[in-house]
């Protein structure tokens, strides 16, 4: 197997593009903006999935499952909500086929169409604030701390595999609370699960802030966000945590009877990540050669390959392998053993650089000899030949000092893309060449963040969390700013 | 909290709609024949799916993701099987709202109509066939074993939590194989795997079978089953396994280099479980006091209630719960200790058997004098003073008969519910009475299955597999007949 693969200097984009089919992780289906979600690009995301579906546990929250349609007067409750998603809605109308009478096939029934359209959610806010409408009367009932995993379909016109798809999975986190100052909890508590998430499994640097009005959800009061920075020097919005106020509440309907017995309206937050996070992975760590994945999320940590001649040498191979494999999988280690004889061992090292497999044992008669392993890791292309004597402790460190050197790497090159400037000329330059984030004072208009994005395709990333008080004055207009932003050109 | 529940000798259907909704496990949702699969509920459908999960991937599955739309050509490709999904099919037909021009609300853009109708899948045969054609070139990519878990639409017009709803939740296998030996194999290793989850997790006996040519799903070529007894004498179909052969490969033109280096068509199999096994779970164990769950599926195996008068009583009390809970956990067994003091001990006694909590420990200062806990077991409803000193292993084994003694009792019933019938009227008497499976003979034609149906509304639930020979006559006809086969009314 060559890898062809376009380099990331050549065309970062069409790097991905190829990566991202190659490597086996996810292509394009036979439906417009929708992907088939491979094997190999799913057990990464099961990984995610698992990880996660824990964090949320650990804090409380239970999983549960809404309905996919949302009757169209649902959606239209809420009015900034149905703005945000009314240009992106999959809209069922029918309930049934049937043959055309003419026998040209297989057409829509006209006599099965629904009364209320539904709406393939996009998200769903106003289908679960109608049930909690039933579910909430009191404050015993609160708070309600639901999660749900699904998928959802927004009518994306230019799609991407993984950053941007009609269907994506992910999962939505609803939660209901007595008080303002509980919903901010909230929100900001899976903010920091977002965060340690991305940069203790996924290994990606974030940095937590607040979005501006103009680029806040649909319905939100607040929008905290992690943003990321790819190697190309663009960012990415790697998860959003909402505080949704009363807003949705007040929608729907929904009032609780506080402790003094006086009806109140119910306070709300969403949440979500969402397969989109595959894409951050793979941007932020891979390389020329393929895949880098952290040996936290790899569905094979280590590859061994054995190199011989003839099955008595493969014989002789396999004694040693198939007990250090148990070994390995014993201490929680996911261990693949290619004793494949349709391919060379070359094709097959090639195929785990491709994948991203953390660490490659290779073994052949030489190595039987000398009791050794020859231990290839993916991150840096090291090798290093180690005795197999206590190569199990050996493999069991290397992984976790990987996991910690691949997200070393990427916070140093993440922190070297953070450039502060003070004129808009030095704003412009740097946003044309180099990228990354750029730390600029802004005066905190709709106005100014609309023209800076006309002019350079940057938008306000965030406004870091507890930013520290900096005046000067904004880059565009001059006029006073009491902190800096975060500023980027975005997937 | 009263249960108030109606019971099962007063109104089966009933009982089984009002235990779904107060045992907090489903309810009905503002989409009409869309459930919400309430935090409880869901609890019990993860532990399913981890069991089935890891069944399929110990014997050699991946799990992929498959786009939820499918055009509506690719289904029409398949002649059987779009005449089985087009009469319940929800079909998109648009991908935008707007504001009415006249001010009046949202409505759907008609200029953002699709030109082609996309329809929410109801299984996935077509696009993932559509998928396999590129994935499958020679018989090196052969067998291909993919499962998938997913939510499906099928426009049903009458709808009951779990049973039958418009979305449900499911596993879909979807594997392609060289010969079409092997393809019947993985058919058959499936309906195992389902019979082995049935019967030893989900503690309900099953029979396996295959089905007529009239009940089979539409493009199979042969349909695998498990078939269990409810309470109420009716039928349910928990699994479906389908041995496809070539149709789908021959719809959407996948084909393989042999050995030989010939191009031969595809053998494919289908199968899989849905939320539907929820409605199996609960009408087959469940009494007139609520849930009977099985330990292994049970989100709470047990609970401690502790019986107290003022804080002192229930600090003391906690000393020695609080311990005892973290012992169990470390069993691996789940454990919720209920110190509310917002509810009276009868309160709680009678919400954790309507929930179906297999143990229950009460424990009150006479209980703490004598170092004893009250333990309560949820299937029998018996009581029992248990020594403290070793009582997580008491309890460990406790849930392990428990297991056993809900699967014996549900076997005995259901084995006690299969009749050997041999006259026409016979058999209308059994199944218009006591009901439960009737073991007859029939002469294997359409006509006479179908016109039982209409005379009786039993249908045929399977031709048991391997069944012995035991030639006779038709029940309804007199024709010659190899073999009996089992009659029922299903759900
Ligand atoms: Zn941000
Ligand atoms: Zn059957």
């Amino acid at each position: 197997m060559g890898k062809n693969l376009t380099t990331r200097s050549e065309d970062y984009s069409k790097w991905y593009n190829e990566l991202v089919v190659k490597a086996d992780l996810a292509e394009n289906s036979g439906v417009r903006g929708c992907m088939v979600i491979k094997p190999y690009g799913y057990a990464i995301w099961e990984k995610m999935q698992a990880a996660l579906d824990k964090m949320f546990k650990d804090t409380g929250h239970q999983n549960a499952y809404f309905p996919i349609f949302i009757p169209k007067s649902y959606l239209s409750k809420e009015a900034s909500h149905v703005e945000g998603f009314a240009k992106e809605c999959a809209v069922v109308t029918h309930y049934r086929l049937k043959n055309a009478e003419d026998g040209s096939g297989i057409v829509v029934d006209p006599e099965a169409r629904l009364e209320e359209e539904l709406i393939v959610r996009p998200t769903s806010e106003t289908i679960i604030w109608d049930t909690y409408r039933r579910w909430i009367q009191s404050y015993r009932d609160l708070p309600l701390l639901i999660n749900q995993w699904a998928n959802v379909v927004r009518w994306e016109m230019r799609t991407r595999l993984f950053l941007r798809t009609a269907e994506f999975l992910w999962q939505e986190g609803h939660t209901a609370h007595a008080t303002e100052a509980e919903a901010i909890a909230e929100a900001e508590t899976i903010l920091d699960v977002y965060a340690t998430f991305a940069e203790e499994h996924m290994a990606v640097p974030v940095i937590k802030g607040t979005k501006t009005a103009g680029e806040r959800f649909a319905g939100a009061v607040e929008t905290y966000c992690i943003e990321a920075l790819m190697q190309d020097g663009k960012a990415l919005q790697a998860g959003t945590s909402h505080f949704l106020g009363q807003n949705f509440a007040k929608a729907f309907d929904v009032k609780f009877d506080n402790t003094e017995g006086q009806q109140e309206y119910v306070w709300a937050t969403s949440w979500g990540v969402s397969t989109r996070l595959m894409g951050a992975l793979i941007m932020t760590h891979s390389d020329d050669n393929g895949l880098v994945l952290p040996p936290k999320l790899a569905p094979i940590q280590v590859v061994i390959v054995p190199i011989y001649r003839g099955q008595e040498q493969l014989e002789a191979i396999s004694a040693v392998v198939n007990p250090l494999a148990a070994r390995l999988r014993d201490r929680g280690i996911s261990v693949k053993y290619d004793d494949r004889d349709t391919h060379k061992p070359g094709f097959k090292f090639n195929e785990y650089e491709l994948k991203g497999v953390p660490v490659r044992l290779g073994v052949g008669p030489r190595d039987l000899a000398n009791g050794t392993f020859e231990v290839a890791r993916r991150d840096t292309l090291e090798k290093q030949v180690v005795p197999a004597e206590g190569i199990e402790e050996y493999i069991g460190n290397l992984l976790g000092e990987m996991q910690d050197a691949i997200y070393q790497r990427a916070k140093d090159f993440r922190d070297a893309g953070i450039t502060e400037v003070d004129t808009y000329e030095e704003f412009r330059e740097v946003i044309a060449t180099t990228g990354g984030f750029v730390s600029a004072h802004w005066d905190g208009t709709d106005e100014t963040e609309e023209r800076i994005k006309e002019e350079t395709k940057a938008t306000i990333r965030c406004i870091p969390l507890d930013p520290k008080p900096d005046p000067g004055n904004c880059i565009r207009t001059g006029k006073p700013s009491p902190y800096r932003v975060l500023f980027a050109k975005a997937y």
